[in-house]
């Protein structure tokens, strides 16, 4: 019988203290671990003294069976926990020839200077087991000391993410010998958690007792996610996947997508499943939309170009609104971004057109138009179709959602 | 003489172990406490179990003289915060009368029904000094207990918010009568820190005493944090200042603003302070760069508009791109972008354009022009300034770093 162990997250660094960097990390890697299901115990940000990261070591290797730690591996003298994990574990620093070659051939690859602690980078404690860190300098060290696994990875989000997916999961694997489990994630997009948990209470009751159902929100819907244990009955990912066509029933087209996928890409597999080009007219947005579209590899295929009209007579030249329909409804209207998104289509030629026009604050609202109020078009060959939106939880997110509730017409429309 | 505390940080809930939510609440709490000179000892993610909860307090009293707890105060039935709570400090819950009548005021101005679970959050336990939610229905708690002090405040962001910035903030200052701290925010770009710390070596090793130095890398640059503490003299904050011309001559002008600002928000400040209108015309960064000029509220006082041309035959129509161009030199290349910018300034008839056309990848790469290969452009009224980039940290990194630089070299180009 393996045993599961419980995990511990520690993140270093004076700079997480003092929130100068939001710790990302850590859900990264609490994310990864529950897909393996593994317990979090806890995670802690500590300082970068030496006394406190020791102190830290000590605790929690009493709560979990594995710490994994980020940060302080950088280049730079207040970067130490390299030589704290030496003193701790009592090893000398060595140089590791592997990865002074790679440091070396990072920097002749980018023609930037190499410097002395660019080279000292390359030093490990010498009974560490070196994890290969092919898109950074720093490399992953993982120690096995009395019964505890102990991985240090650095602190840039892509490098520890590297590290983690090609290194220290598979070993933690491999390591614990962790049972099957597996995951079935349900993307939905329009409801929030609680009507959605009201939609499909009964369903959630009747689920097996090996299977869990995790609400995840995000702005505009929720994921949810199965997490099924090994029963020890076979086929476990296909009898998951048996019960979602009762939840489909229940939960109907709020459903864009099963699996770990954006809804940026679902639109665009549609899209391309169709053989049709798109582009964005966008006001409020800014080009935020066209980012997200385009934010997926291979976007090329199907996104064509969009026409950011911040201002009116932009919208008037570029995109063809006529200027009556600006002053008899407003730039934030229906009208308005109806003629957007069909000057767009004209204009550039596209299939398909998305437009968005609003006011995403903190400034500019009125009484009858407060800030958080969106117009949003859909325009094909066909028809065009409008929304107005009512949202307000300050200028960042009103455009982010904005973009979901566009990229979703997008999505319902495009198949009627 | 003052003590000044030690504050430990505790955020509860499983959601957070699990990186369902990334825990923003303690960067806010932390920068806060930071500003008030307060030392953040550690913050801690534990998961929604009393046992685990209880025995993290006990450890956080041995090492810190305040424990700002949030997480685990809503209406839903995993929340036991408070219950954790009255049984640690040994009180019966207690209905608190005017918070009572606050939830009940706030259900009836929202118009929605009132739940007993609802009516159960005005109950407090019977020692705790009671902090009044202005923006929400769970109080905030303040305990002292045996020579430390226990906050605890709901999970829900701008709930938090609001008690620390009218509640905590305010106590703790009086309680401790916390002596004064001063930060300085230096923003660089386009050094990387280990070139930066060496260009800056014999500055920062003539720092004095009570004045310490933090490198906070980013994607493009470095923001140098100086920390002052009150050393009995005179004009703290001024003799940090008086440290950044020496820092200037150093950096010149790779320094882009002093203080909490970002890129985007210095070149809009350059843009508005010369009366110049901006935008973009984009290939490979897809609306990013326009996205990130218009998420400075009140950017529309300076950006006009953008044209992404994805597709070729679009920088052709809507850039006035020439198809020999195109043809002779590719659409990733300096001939292109320069006439991209151009383009645009005459099209949508904007002061300042910036272009930009490069593989972002992950496909798209050759072997002269491999994946991260980017062409960016500046032009003005007077001329035009391209550069060529190498960089390859994935498609999204790319994106990022390419925005960077294109901002950059507007911020340059624009005050010669």
């Amino acid at each position: 019988m393996p045993i599961i162990p419980d995990v511990e997250i520690m993140t270093i660094g004076d700079e997480l203290l003092y929130g100068q960097v939001i710790d990302t990390n850590s859900a990264f890697m609490g994310q990864e671990l529950g897909k393996l299901g593994l317990r979090v115990r806890q995670i802690t940000s500590v300082s970068d003294r030496a006394d406190e990261i020791v102190a830290t070591l000590d605790q929690a290797r009493q709560r979990a069976q594995v710490v994994l730690m980020t940060g302080g591996l950088g280049p730079t003298k207040d970067d130490l926990t390299k030589h704290v994990l030496a003193r701790y574990f009592g090893a000398e620093l060595v140089m590791h020839q592997p990865t002074l070659e790679h440091v070396e051939g990072f920097f002749k690859r980018f023609n930037r200077p190499m410097l002395e602690v660019n080279r000292l980078q390359a030093q490990v404690p010498a009974n560490c087991e070196v994890l290969f860190n092919a898109v950074g300098t720093a490399p992953g060290m993982w120690f096995e000391d009395r019964g505890t696994v102990f991985v240090s990875m650095p602190g840039v989000p892509h490098e520890m993410k590297y590290l983690m997916s090609n290194e220290v999961l598979p070993r933690l694997q491999q390591y614990f010998q962790t049972p099957a489990i597996e995951h079935v994630v349900v993307q939905t997009v329009g409801l929030g958690e609680s009507f959605l948990a009201q939609q499909i209470e009964g369903w959630e009751a009747a689920l097996p007792p090996n299977v869990k159902l995790a609400y995840l929100p995000y702005l505009g819907g929720v994921r949810l996610r199965l997490t099924g244990h090994d029963d020890g009955q076979p086929n476990l990912r296909a009898r998951m996947e048996a019960l979602l066509p009762a939840l489909r029933s229940l939960l109907g087209e709020h459903i864009f997508a099963i699996g770990e996928i954006k809804l940026e890409e679902a639109v665009g597999q549609l899209l391309q499943a169709r053989g049709l080009t798109v582009g964005t007219a966008e006001s409020c947005t800014g080009g935020l939309l066209a980012h997200r579209l385009t934010s997926i590899p291979g976007s090329s295929r199907y996104y064509q170009g969009s026409v950011i009209a911040y201002a009116n007579d932009i919208k008037v030249r570029e995109l063809g609104v006529k200027p009556e329909t600006l002053a008899a409804h407003g730039a934030v209207s229906e009208a308005t971004v109806a003629e957007m998104a069909e000057g767009l289509r004209r204009q550039l030629g596209v299939d398909v057109a998305l437009a968005t026009s609003g006011i995403a604050g903190p400034d500019g609202g009125t009484p009858e138009k407060p800030v958080g109020t969106v117009c949003i078009a859909y325009a094909d060959a066909k028809r065009t179709v409008t929304r107005q939106i009512s949202f307000n939880r300050g200028r960042q997110l009103n455009l982010e959602y904005t973009t979901t509730m566009a990229l979703n017409l997008l999505r319902l429309e495009v198949v009627k």
